[in-house]
C-alpha cells in the first residue's frame, strides 16, 4: 500500500514515523507548508533506518496533479490544515485514491465537500484516529444498549493547562447520550490522555479505559484506516464504521 | 415471568434478593437442601419488604411432578448443587420450563443430560454468571482480533485465602488464546474480585476492568439470563449467547 | 484490653465484628438503643463463635455508673449518637476509662465537652477512623511539602444515592488547603466507598488510592485508635496524632 | 545554583531539559563522551529558548581541574557512565563542589570511592532519582510499619521489550522486607513506567501508584537532589536521606 502523507507537525511526524516502521504501508511522499527540509528525506529527518521511502515536499512544489502523476499512491493520510483537501481533494477522487483524514476542525461545506468526494472514492474522515479511543465508544455504546439502567461516568485526565473538557470526552458523551456537563476532568501535571468510562451496576462496576502513551498512537490509528477502506466500497466513512464489522460475533 | 430458585446458600440468597427487588420477575418458591425455615416467606427471611413471593420449601417436601403442578413457573435458576437438575431437569423440560443453571463443576455426564434437556427447552448454562465479566470477555476477544498483534495481560486480585488462580481469569485466558501461566494473581486482604484485561498497544493502553462488590451481581446475570432465554427458541446456551445478539451493531 | 461498644446500629455491628475475632481485644459488652436482642450474646447475634464475650444491654439498663462498676473496661469504644457521651463520658473520665468516638455530628459544645474530659483521661475523636484514609491524608500532606507545585485533584467515587460530595473527601481537600469545589465525585451503581488523590509532576504521577470494602474497616480503625491510646498520656486525640510517631522515620 | 552536567545520552538529555527550564539552577555546562555537537549551545540544540546557558564539551577536552577552574559550578550531576566519576570526583570533592549521581552500576569499589569522597563533600547517589519512586517506598515502609499483618503486592508495568523484573519493583520490594519472586510483572506495548503497591486490609485496600510519562522526571529528581544537598554538611546521602526530614510531622 502506497502512502502520501500531508501534513507534518507535531501529530504528522507522529504519523510518518508509524508509517516508516511498518511493512504494511510504503511512506512515498510528505507534503509540508514551509521550505524547510525540502527533499530531505523522512527516515533521515526522523532518525529512523529505513532505506528509500519517501522524500519531504514543500506543499507548493507541486500541483496535486503533478504530483499524484510523478508520486503515485494508493491512499492519501491528511494531518495538516482545513484547506489542504481542497486543493488536492479532487484530483485524488478522480483517480480512485483512499482518503483518510484526521482534520477536526473542518467547517460545515469542507464536510459537505468531504461527501461529495466520497461518490468517486473511499473517504474517511475521524477526527480522534486512535484505535483504542473507538473501540471504547463503541463497547460502552454495546453494555448501555445490554443494561439500559447503569449508571454511567466519564473521567478525562490532560495536562495541566489543556483548556476545555476533551473533546474525546465529549464525543463519548454524546455516543452514550449523556450530559458533557457531567463529564469529570481532571488536570495535572503531564498526564498525556486517559479516559475512563465507568458503568456502575449494584453489584458490580466495569471501568473501561483508555491511556495514551505518545501522539504515535495517531499514526496506528491512521494505518489501520488505511489498510482497511483501501480494498472497500466508495463511501464516506468513519473509524467506527471500519471498527463494526469486528463486532459482528459469530 | 414466574421464577422458581434451586439453592439458598450464599450464592442463592443473593440471587432471591435482587429477584426480589425486581418487578421484572415474580419469585414462586426457593428449594434449599435443609428442613430450616421450612415454609417461611423468603422477603420475610431475607428482611426485605415484598408482599406475598415465594417460599421456602426443603427439598424433599415436593417430588419435581408436584412442585411444578402446584407452583407453576416459566424459568427455573439452579445455584445449589451439581445433583439438582438430576432431580427435576426431566420434568422441567417436559413442561418447557427454561433452565439457568450457574452450577460450574458439573461432570461430563450431568453437561450431557443437560444438552439432552436442550432438545426439549431452553437451558443456559454459565458457571460465571455476571453480565459484567461476560461482557468483557466478548469484548476483549473484539479487540484482539482488531489488533492481534497487542500484548495482552491479565491480572485478577482477591481476597488472601482464595486458592488457585480465579477461574473466571483462566475462562478469560483461554477465550484470548493465551496461557493460564501468565496470569498475574494478586493476594490481599479483603478484595472480593477484581480482574483486569491489559491490551498494551505501542503508543497507547487499553484497560477492561471488572470489579466485584457483592455476590447479588450472580442475581443480576441470574436475572439477565432468565429474561433473555425465556422467549428464544429450544437449545443450549451460555451466557455469551444470548449476549453477542447485543453485540451486532448496525 | 477490655472493650465497651457504644452503639450496635450497622457500624456498631460491623466494630463488634471485629472487635470479637481479633485478640488483641476482649469485647465486655455493647449498649443499644432498643430493647430488642437484650441480654443476649453478640458472638450469638453476630453468628461468629468466639466463647464468653459482651451481652447486649438497652442503653437505659444500667446508670454508667452502675455499668462500670459491674462490668470494668479500659476503653470505651462509641458508633452511637451524639447524646451519648453525655451520658457515660464524665464517670468514664473519672475512673481514667479511654474514650474513643467516631461520631461525626457533635455540636460545637460537645466536642468542648470532649476536651474537658480529655483532662482527665484520654480522649481520641475522629470522624473517619479508618487507617487508610487517616493515613493517605498525612501522605499526601507530607507529598504537598516535597512538592508544593505539583497539581493535586481528588476523586471520590461512592454508590449512586450518596448526596453531597463525600465528608472525607472534603477532609482531605481541606488538610491538603485546596477547595472542596474542585473535589469530582461520581455516583455510580453499588461502589462502596473509592478516594483517589492525584498528584500531577510533569513527567509522572503518583496516585494515592483508598477503596473500602466493608464498614467493619471502622472496627479495624477503632481497634488501633483504642490498643494506641490505651497507654498514652491524657489528653485529646486525633487518628492523625496517633499515626504521626510511625511518620517519624530514623 | 550552578550546575555541571555528566552525561548527553537519553536520560542526559532529558535532565538538560529540565535544567533548562527552571529558574532553581543554571546550567554552566554538559560534558559528553562524543565530539558531535561540540561547544553548541544546550538550548539550541534541545530547541528550548533559554538564553546564555551552557556548553556542550567533549569529555577530552579539558581536565576536570582546567573545567572546574574556567567553568565553577556548585553541583556536578553524573548521567553518564560508571567512569566518569573515577576521573572528576577528587577534584570536585577537593573544591568541595556537590556531587549527585545516578548511575545504577558501580561496582564495589567504586562504591567505596565514592564513600571517601563523602568525607570532603556532600555526595548523593541514587539509582533511581525520581521524587515519586522514592517517596512511595518511604509511604508504604511506613504504611507496613504501621499495619504490619497486611497483605502487601507489587505490580509492575512495562513495554514489551523490557527485560527482567524492573530494579525499582525490587528495590521496594528489599524495602519492604517482600521476595522479589512475588512481584508481578506485566509486559505489554509501550508503558513507560508504572509501579503499584497494594496494601491489602481485610475490609479496606491502599494502593499507592507511580506512572512514569517520561524520563525528564529524572531531572526533577536530579534537581531536587541537588538543591537539597548543596547546603547540607559534607557526608554520603541517597534520595531517602533527603527525603526524610519532610516526614517528620509536627
Amino acid at each position: 500500500m502506497k502512502v502520501g502523507l500531508f501534513g507534518f507537525g507535531r501529530a504528522g511526524k507522529a504519523v510518518a514515523t508509524v508509517l516508516l516502521q511498518t511493512e504494511e504501508a510504503h511512506l512515498c511522499w510528505v507534503i509540508r507548508k514551509s521550505n524547510v527540509l525540502k527533499h530531505r528525506s523522512v527516515p533521515e529527518f526522523l532518525g529512523i533506518k529505513r532505506g528509500e521511502q519517501g522524500l519531504i515536499f514543500p506543499k507548493d512544489e507541486w500541483t496535486p496533479q503533478q504530483l499524484f502523476d510523478k508520486h503515485p499512491v494508493d491512499v492519501v493520510i491528511d494531518f495538516s490544515s482545513t484547506q489542504a483537501i481542497l486543493a488536492y481533494g479532487e484530483e485524488a477522487a478522480k483517480r480512485d485514491i483512499a482518503i483518510v483524514t484526521a482534520i477536526s476542525a473542518y467547517p460545515p461545506e469542507t464536510v459537505a465537500f468531504l461527501k461529495s468526494l466520497s461518490r468517486k472514492t473511499r473517504v474517511l474522515w475521524s477526527p480522534n484516529i486512535t484505535i483504542g479511543i473507538n473501540f471504547l465508544m463503541l463497547t460502552a455504546k454495546i453494555l448501555k444498549t445490554i443494561a439500559p439502567y447503569t449508571d454511567i461516568e466519564i473521567i478525562e485526565e490532560h495536562f495541566k493547562n489543556k483548556k476545555d473538557v476533551s473533546g474525546t470526552a465529549r464525543k463519548i458523551s454524546e455516543v452514550l447520550c449523556l450530559r458533557d456537563i457531567d463529564i469529570k476532568s481532571i488536570r495535572a501535571g503531564g498526564i498525556v490522555g486517559r479516559h475512563e468510562i465507568i458503568f456502575g451496576f449494584p453489584y458490580q462496576t466495569v471501568r473501561l479505559t483508555h491511556e495514551s502513551i505518545t501522539r504515535e498512537a495517531f499514526g496506528n490509528g491512521a494505518l489501520f484506516a488505511a489498510k482497511n477502506i483501501v480494498d472497500k466500497e466508495k463511501g464516506f466513512y468513519s473509524m467506527e464504521d471500519i471498527l463494526i464489522p469486528y463486532f459482528n460475533l459469530k
